[in-house]
Order: C-alpha cells, then structure tokens, then sequence
C-alpha cells in the first residue's frame, strides 16, 4: 500500500490480527482484509490439507492471476478508447 | 483459476513447491508464480521478523488492494468509453 500519510490499521485474516501499515482509508483496508479471509477459507475448504502458509501462497497466486488479467482487459478497453477518439 | 481442459503445473514460490491445476498456459502459471515469489521476497526483506504465512498473507492484502484499485480505474475508463459512444 502507498507511503504517504501513514496510518496503523488492525484486521483479521485466518484468525490472526495483521497490523497494515499505509495511507488507505481503515473502511478499504477491512474491505481487501475480509475479501483475502474469504479467499483463503474457500481455497481451504476446497483443500482441506494444505497448510496456512500455502493456502495463503495460493490465494496470492489467483490474486495475481486476476489482476494480470484485469491489466489485460484494461489495456484492451484504452486502446478501443483511442480507437473511438481518432 | 478456470476449469476447462485442465492442466498440472508445478511452480516454485518462496523456495517450495507447488502444483497449479488450472486451464492456464505454463508459461503465463510461471509468471504468475514469479511474480508472487518476488513480491513475497521484497515483503520479507522490508519485514524479517515475519514468518512465511504472514509474508504469504500481506502479498495476498496488497495484491487484492492493487486489484480493487485498477478494477475501479477499469469501470472508469468504462464510463469514458461510454460518453465517447454518446
């Protein structure tokens, strides 16, 4: 997260409190918190032997996953947007 | 990740191994996995004290914030297309 403006906000995730240090709003920080919590209990349950750090690895994983992804589509809909703009 | 026509990948993150079902290509699951294991590295090295779940967790926060981010920035972008069609 961003650098200025610091703020110290306290959440949960996978029954551990994590202190996220950053310049986001406390509201978005236990929104991404709650959204990795989910993220994490449903890969577990879909994989019930795999250990915290893993479960965590591979949440990481479809996260980035999803983001390069997203990256794609958005380079794709700036280059439609050029296209409408000539 | 998807599920048509499923394939095995094993990647390396964080010095262990870990096997990606998915309908993914290898070479994009490798860059996914590269990219994680970087973004884990650089966390671990800002924060030596944290154990591999933690450092597993807060990539996953900070990919998940990064999504979030460029995903409003994509409905904007959407609404920019839209008044450039009216």
């Amino acid at each position: 997260m961003a650098d200025e403006k610091k703020t110290r906000i306290s959440v949960n995730i996978y029954g551990k409190t994590y202190t996220i240090v950053g310049s986001e709003k406390s509201g978005h920080v236990q929104q991404v918190a709650s959204i990795v919590d989910e993220k994490m209990r449903q890969l577990r349950d879909r994989n019930p032997a795999l250990d915290t750090a893993s479960v965590a690895i591979l949440t990481a994983v479809n996260m980035t996953n999803d983001y390069i992804k997203l990256q794609q589509d958005y380079e794709q809909l700036e280059e439609q947007l050029k296209k409408e703009k000539d």
